[in-house]
């Protein structure tokens, strides 16, 4: 089955924010091998809007549309729906009930302006939304089933998930047995370039096999996208899980997860298995590294916290960095690196710690002394040992862009770098990294 | 001037990589007084991206594309400009002996395939690129300017901004004398609900005013968009400032910026010029306040760094909490938030003292103890006083999305607390907030 996602709102062709909804829609329906054709953004505008609306219809079966619902003169998705059908709009009793509950709830009277948003396009129903005033609408023009719902993610996806999913189950059962089936994954991967990594499944990736694997890169992130697509769909999944097994075993350790996994997800759960527990203390990364790792719930039982040594006098006070080592070597340092990991430890009671340090630009770079923009230090200690790895990144153009991702992957390198030992992995996988034997 | 921006990939129609290059584009355009008309992104397949250039050709006077010029098979953009040209793609020596250079600095060999990047249709002309191996393609077609540029942002911006924004410059300097000018910006605010602000605006923004004004919201900022078109560009200028130092005085110092202001930025800068600084300890947060304020190069002077005490273990051991404060009060209380406060500052020497803890969810919630999900408590401490905020965010849907927008909005919450105190204005302007007079 095929779907066309439109979006609407000035605010996105302004550039002012990013369309997060039409990707969280399409990766909605790649799970249930629907395949969207094509995303496309208007703005806040009745002709526009009418016109993609006209030029999606018809063409896929199922489209889905995000924005322009609110009760302002700038939201004309409804009228534009109900030009597009050539019908006048009406309003729903039902609809305005829920709007003025919504806001008696609130002790906050109705603006009259709200009571557009009780209005819909004759012969099309209403979607209640769950946790906003804003309803949705679900219409049918020329063979298209076609739902309309509110801008705002939170909501849009309450609505998709509680009223649209179960349509679409509805939908995907009715289709002709014969009809094929798309069964999607991803596959997550850290450590190694994207070149790398096609290089090793370059043999499945012409665009005529089936399943059909590509990658792309995102943060670090190298994703595998495997879609099979059967008649059968047992054999679709199998044929699926097959090609899995085999991008897993050529890779290897460097694989971190699947589908809706992070690298910080994959951490957390191999410590919790394990019962051990982490510190960190992060100079250039500035509590990034402790950010990813508290976005998994429930990451208190292995996440004990740290240190955020930004300034330098912050790691001689709390960490007990001498001043004496932050001159002769500088804070951008294996020795400071590896000192921070081990005093984080020994302060701690944590089994290990991992500390980073480093220059992320667009200032403070040292060419000459052989540090410039893009040097990050990361130490792993545990009781035992500590290892201290030495990673480069791109510096170039200087910008916060690239001071972002310089602090990304170093937060994501510390993070693979502690799983790979977990996983008794040789660390080299982190390929932008160089491992020193000794401090 | 108008503009249509389309983007090409896979990973975007399947939802696993969020277009972020059509937003930056349009924000760019957008502030050179250039309208985009749509966005549309299709699959990394020929006829689709044949088809949206056929689409959009002579529709307006600029395209732009982003993503399908690598060089593998899924790479099939410059392809697609040839079969809607009309015309065979062509082999550039010069941009050939680029892409092998590229490699040989890089001690390695030119794979066989990357030789279809030196390709462009005939009649076209290559772009270099400064940052990687795809040279970018510039063309006509039906009165269309057409810039296709790779799709990895970083490669993607260094060529917009070396290669093709002198050309618009160039076009905008050539257009007719009575053209209308557009001027754009956007105003940042944070502590006020989307509705709050449209009310104090209210009168400025139906549809047929001019300067427009328009408002969107997220992460908890809400942005007024201004949009002032007059044949006479220094009128389009005048008027643009005029309704921005009305919106300014109506709102107050929840405005913080404008245009690529973060609050972060508007937060350091002020304590820069004060000559002051800051020391953080975070719970809930787990470190995304600092990464926050880290984000702004030259933050060290102001921004020392602090503590993730994510576990209680930790509050206690480096923040001197007492296990019997923690006990009688919980870890998410105005007591145990102040005391953190007034710690971490006496640990430091920094100025101030911004502190977290709250229940970000999705677990964890106790709404018969008065604290459910989204419960936050922030603290601010300078050497003479402690003033502690509660937030009450939204819980629901209980969902990772939830969480993330919990601890978002707490870490900014954080940063205007201590702009709005800096600022001598009343903490109150944070709405989600209630002042706690006593611990």
């Amino acid at each position: 089955m095929h779907a066309i996602i439109l979006s609407i709102g000035d605010e996105l062709v302004l550039g002012q924010t990013i369309d997060t909804n039409s990707a969280y829609l399409s990766a909605q329906l790649a799970q249930r091998g629907i395949t969207t054709l094509y995303h496309q953004t208007v703005g806040d505008d009745m002709p526009s809007t009418r016109d993609a609306l006209l030029q999606a219809a018809g063409r896929a079966p199922l489209i889905l549309i995000t924005g322009g619902l609110g009760p302002t003169e700038d939201d004309l998705t409804r009228q534009a729906m109900g030009e597009a059908m050539g019908v006048p709009l009406v309003l729903d009793e039902q609809s305005l009930r829920d709007i003025q509950d919504y806001f008696a709830k609130r002790g906050r009277p109705m603006a009259d302006r709200n009571r557009i948003q009780a209005m819909h396009p004759q012969n099309s129903h209403m979607i209640p939304n769950t946790c906003g005033t804003a309803p949705g609408i679900v219409a049918e023009l020329a063979g298209s089933r076609i739902y309309a719902m509110p801008g705002v993610p939170r909501e849009m996806i309450a609505m998709f998930q509680h009223n649209v999913v179960p349509d679409l189950q509805a939908m995907l059962a009715a289709r002709p047995a014969d009809a094929a089936s798309t069964h999607t994954t991803e596959i997550y991967t850290f450590g190694w370039g994207e070149s790398t990594v096609a290089e090793h499944l370059a043999d499945l990736m012409p665009r005529d096999c089936n399943p059909t694997v590509g990658t792309t890169v995102s943060g670090g992130i190298v994703a595998i996208r495997v879609r099979s697509q059967f008649a059968n769909p047992v054999e679709a999944q199998r044929q699926l899980d097959a090609a899995v097994a085999d991008i897993d075993q050529r890779l290897g350790p460097i694989v971190f997860g699947r589908d809706d996994d992070t690298l910080q997800d994959a951490l957390i759960a191999l410590l919790r298995q394990r019962g051990q527990t982490l510190a960190t203390a992060e100079s250039c990364t500035g509590g990034l590294l402790g950010a990813m790792l508290t976005e998994v719930p429930g990451s208190s039982s292995v996440y004990q916290g740290g240190w955020i040594t930004y300034a330098n006098e912050t790691k001689m006070r709390e960490l007990g960095i001498e001043a004496a080592l932050l001159e002769q070597h500088g804070a951008v340092s294996p020795q400071v690196v590896g000192t921070m990991a081990q005093n984080a430890l020994a302060q701690s009671t944590a089994d290990y710690a991992l500390t980073i340090t480093g220059i992320a630009g667009p200032e403070g770079g040292d060419p000459a002394g052989g540090k410039p923009v893009g040097t990050v230090y990361i130490a792993l200690a545990d009781r035992a040992d500590v290892h201290i790895m030495r990673l480069q990144f791109p510096s170039d153009p200087p910008s916060r862009t690239t001071r972002q991702l310089i602090r990304n992957r170093s937060a994501r390198s510390a993070m693979q770098m502690l799983r790979l030992h977990l996983l008794a992995a040789p660390l080299e996988h982190i390929h932008w990294g160089k491992l020193h034997q000794h401090i």
